[in-house]
């Protein structure tokens, strides 16, 4: 087969933070599938064939793209942020996995991006400077009692914690209950940092404490992070928002 | 204050994983501040001062570069993969902290990098597709009881686990101590990824079993993925590799 198929993460939304080796993955495609939203960030030219689809039709998605390059297109198949975090990688190779065998004789790369935990951290200071995990809050894909497992065990080892896909018309209360599980476990003034759609024209970061959290300040674009015990604020001059970081150091004061 | 500080994540170290935003940022500084292998990834121009220190005094080097800034001067310190994870943006944090009060006047960015666990993912598929937590196993600056309770608890929830800073002369037992842990709690097929220097000319990426790693086949440039239980390998036809993924679902089927 002579097909090709690349998973592109285009990062957060501003182009300054497409990598080099995505954009060059974009240019040599000849078919660009994903959803909608991520299709429409890709410069059109004459030739290029664009198939957007809906959101949460990954697998269908995945497959109709492996097809493509099974026929000889070179194709990209584009994702928000990263394509390997909640994002389009996984399911790509769950396609191949239960899919046409010859599928397993294409070359099929993954192009990494920035992931919209690494750009809010950025915004706000160093707040994942220290020990840290990403999980996905919904449970359309594992169990609640996962998902509230998972968030006990790390909130109690004292990690960082990033939320991705905290909050849907779908999955109306899961924030309000990690917002509650969180606050069993860490004091009410943790700093929440809640990035919204950054990098993005509409980009709205807010930093506060634990205790004034609400799942109603975020929404689907929203990248939740939550510190550990040892997460600071450093407070600035005039009306400037405080800088948020976690040491690196835990336990012992060099 | 006119100067400005911007902390810049340069990526694993091919270029192509370069942002533009990162990019611009080295472009625009009359500074360089770094470890010297990263100083010196940046092209030289004429009039570009370069301020090359050894590693492990990432304190001093933030200091310095704050002073540099607070007299006028647009510096750019630079940071192997992602600035906020594990490496030069919480030393810089704790530098203003601690610091001259006047450095909180100080414009400071942080420009994200790709780090090496998202580069390390990339090469062999999607590993990191559920939920995962990332963790230094230095213990220069945590205790080892809190390396290793959070690398249980990481691992007693299912998450999968990357592990930087796994090795190196100084701490030579640690990782072989991280693989035993694994065992007790892993299957010995576990796959495990040790994807050494990503991106540059000496890259090395092994997939193995649990069962078959071994602290000698790591060097501090490497990264551990260590799977979760739902981690699978797809084998692939003739002599290639195969790819390894997290599938995105959990305990239910869809």
């Amino acid at each position: 087969m002579t097909g090709l198929l690349t998973i592109v993460g285009l990062g957060p939304g501003d182009p300054r933070y497409l990598t080099p080796a995505a954009s060059e993955a974009l240019a040599s495609a000849t078919d660009i599938v994903g959803y909608g939203p991520y299709v429409d960030r890709v410069q059109d030219r004459p030739g290029l064939r664009r198939h957007a689809s809906d959101n949460r039709v990954e697998l269908d998605r995945a497959r109709f793209a492996l097809d493509l390059a099974a026929n000889g297109a070179r194709v990209a198949v584009v994702s928000g942020g990263d394509p390997g975090v909640f994002a389009m990688a996984a399911a790509v190779f769950e396609a191949v996995e239960n899919g046409d065998p010859a599928w397993r004789g294409l070359d099929i790369c993954v192009e990494p991006g920035i992931t919209a935990m690494l750009a809010a951290a950025a915004r706000v200071g160093a707040p994942i400077g220290g020990d840290f995990c990403a999980m996905s809050l919904s449970d359309n894909l594992k169990p609640w009692e996962v998902v509230e497992a998972r968030l006990r065990a790390a909130l109690a080892a004292d990690f960082v914690v990033a939320l991705y896909n905290p909050i849907s018309s779908a999955r109306p209360w899961q924030l309000g209950a990690a917002f509650t599980i969180a606050s069993e476990i860490r004091s009410p003034g943790t700093p929440i940092i809640l990035a919204r759609a950054v990098g993005r024209r509409d980009e709205r970061v807010r930093i506060l404490p634990l205790a004034e959290a609400e799942a109603s300040m975020a929404d689907m674009s929203t990248m939740i992070i939550i510190g550990a015990s040892t997460t600071r604020l450093i407070e600035r001059i005039a009306n400037q928002e405080p800088w948020v970081y976690t040491p690196r150091f835990y336990g012992i004061r060099p």
